[in-house]
């Protein structure tokens, strides 16, 4: 079984963290069966954090998991403390495959995002 | 003249903070003539902030103004930080005018990006 965890920053304020709720819902129902799990994370702040999340979906059933950071910069976060959670987990469940992709501030075409979304508003 | 200021959080590591500059550059390239000046901000960390930003465009004779908030979460920044700069800017240059459009993670095509950015890598 596969699984995609969502891993957002978190924040003190609660409307923004149930966006990421939200946001992996709506990727469940786009992902056509390309993960037989679906989560989120938050790396701070507030629980579920993601070692959670892995124990969660590992007991589950799931062997490959694929984290996604919902970063836009490769800061500190992306490039040293979500590799070290994920080293960390790697050890505890040595029979599971991790993947890391690379953040979404990544995407290729986020100068023509940009544009269109300050025209839609 | 118009100007499209590009606000990101900003970071201590000096290649997530020149990604922005990166993007800037590449929105400027794709922009075709739909603003006179596209610049960009941090918000926290370091400069140029806010501020400093319009400052500079309006001396270099902007009149329009447009905040784009580079962030993915409705949280703290985007609600209110980033309104409350914006408002001390209005009573400032009382003769520009400013808009603060939706910030880049409420964009409607996000859950389809998301897997299309996994499936790249």
């Amino acid at each position: 079984m596969k699984a995609l965890i969502i891993l957002a920053h978190g924040s003190r304020r609660e409307e923004s963290n149930q966006e990421i709720v939200v946001l992996a819902d709506k990727v469940k129902n786009i992902a056509n069966g390309k993960f037989d799990l679906i989560e989120y994370a938050y790396l701070e702040v507030i629980e579920p954090d993601l070692h959670k999340t892995i124990e969660i979906v590992i007991n589950a059933g799931v062997s490959d998991i694929t984290v996604f950071p919902y970063f836009l910069n490769s800061g500190n976060h992306v490039t040293r403390d979500i590799p070290a959670m994920v080293t960390t987990a790697m050890q505890k469940y040595p029979d599971c495959n991790f993947k890391i992709t690379e953040c979404i501030g990544m995407y290729k075409g986020m100068p023509e995002l940009i544009l269109q979304q300050i025209e839609s508003g």
